[in-house]
């Protein structure tokens, strides 16, 4: 890979930051200032490739998703998994980064926080979870093909009710202050739930 | 029921706005100046309730799940239904709360933002989570007594799923910029997931 030139590097190091400090602080808990402080990076830098602090949250949606994405594909490619066992890996994955203390997912905590009072953050989530939600559609219709997922609900609305299951154990799991929420959905929500009979 | 004394008055004022304040700028972007302002309270009269602003959210938290708890259970037993038409018709009360524009739920807002960095708020939330899954199970239980719900999986983890679910819902309706997705969760989560087959 190219090595990238400095104003990439430098855009990164800040989108980088801005990821750790939302998912630490919200959006309304996360000053320009502080991220601009903890790189040593002035002013003018950040405007120079944000308009706003919200067009930069929306850059670290997309960010953060492209990276979560290209992580979950390649590591379900490289188990040349299909269907159900696809699914399982690319959420065990996530939930031994829980584990590890990711911080949870920046998609749900500024859905929650400000998809109703930023259009340009809820359009960028828009995009994001639809892209996930396409991702896991094709894992979940590989399954149907070959009989393993149930096939009495389309895969479109099998992928929206992982996800909702997925993110409201993310939310239980901030609220018990444990991951045991996030393992437990990866085994009742596949298994017991998305499985045909 | 007796009239409410004036400083009881006061402090359920307070915990309203706060309800309103807070599911609108999230706890970073609450100010307790903001809550004052609106109802014309002076400082002294905030701390002589509530020792800070983190204790101030950790009340909400209660407040807002105890009239949520006791709205429900009215509802459902004033049609006198059991089992899964419980359930359903208690959601449908939530999903059309939604419809009117109601903010979202302050349990999953407050644990995407602070459950983590506040140990006040985080047992808050946990406590009134509790609450809800054993107001669910027991509705849970009694489908299954019937047989309408499925029996494979306990009435505990159904209830743990069937949140999980809806606050999933809930971030995407926020997402979406439209209630719909809550709406899918009563079907299709209900129906199709949790009903025996």
């Amino acid at each position: 890979m190219a090595r990238p030139r400095k104003n990439e590097h430098i855009k990164e190091q800040l989108l980088n930051v801005g990821l750790e400090t939302l998912l630490t602080n919200g959006y309304h808990g996360t000053g320009i200032k502080e991220v601009l402080d903890k790189l040593g990076v002035p002013k003018g830098s950040f405007y120079h490739y944000f308009r706003s602090k919200e067009v930069f949250a929306a850059e670290v949606i997309k960010f953060y998703a492209d990276d979560l994405n290209h992580r979950l594909s390649a590591a379900v490619a490289d188990k040349g998994e299909l269907g159900l066992p696809a699914l399982k890996h690319a959420f065990r994955l996530l939930v031994s980064e829980h584990k590890e203390g990711s911080g949870g997912c920046i998609l749900g905590a500024l859905a929650s926080e400000i998809a109703e009072t930023s259009d340009v953050c809820r359009l960028a989530l828009q995009t994001e979870v639809d892209n996930w939600h396409c991702m896991m559609m094709v894992i979940i219709q590989q399954g149907q093909d070959t009989g393993e997922i149930r096939t009495d609900l389309d895969a479109r609305m099998l992928a929206k009710m992982a996800w909702n299951c997925w993110e409201g154990s993310v939310l239980r799991m901030k609220i018990e202050g444990r991951p045991d929420p996030t393992e437990e959905v990866v085994e009742v929500m596949f298994d017991a739930m998305l499985k045909a009979h």
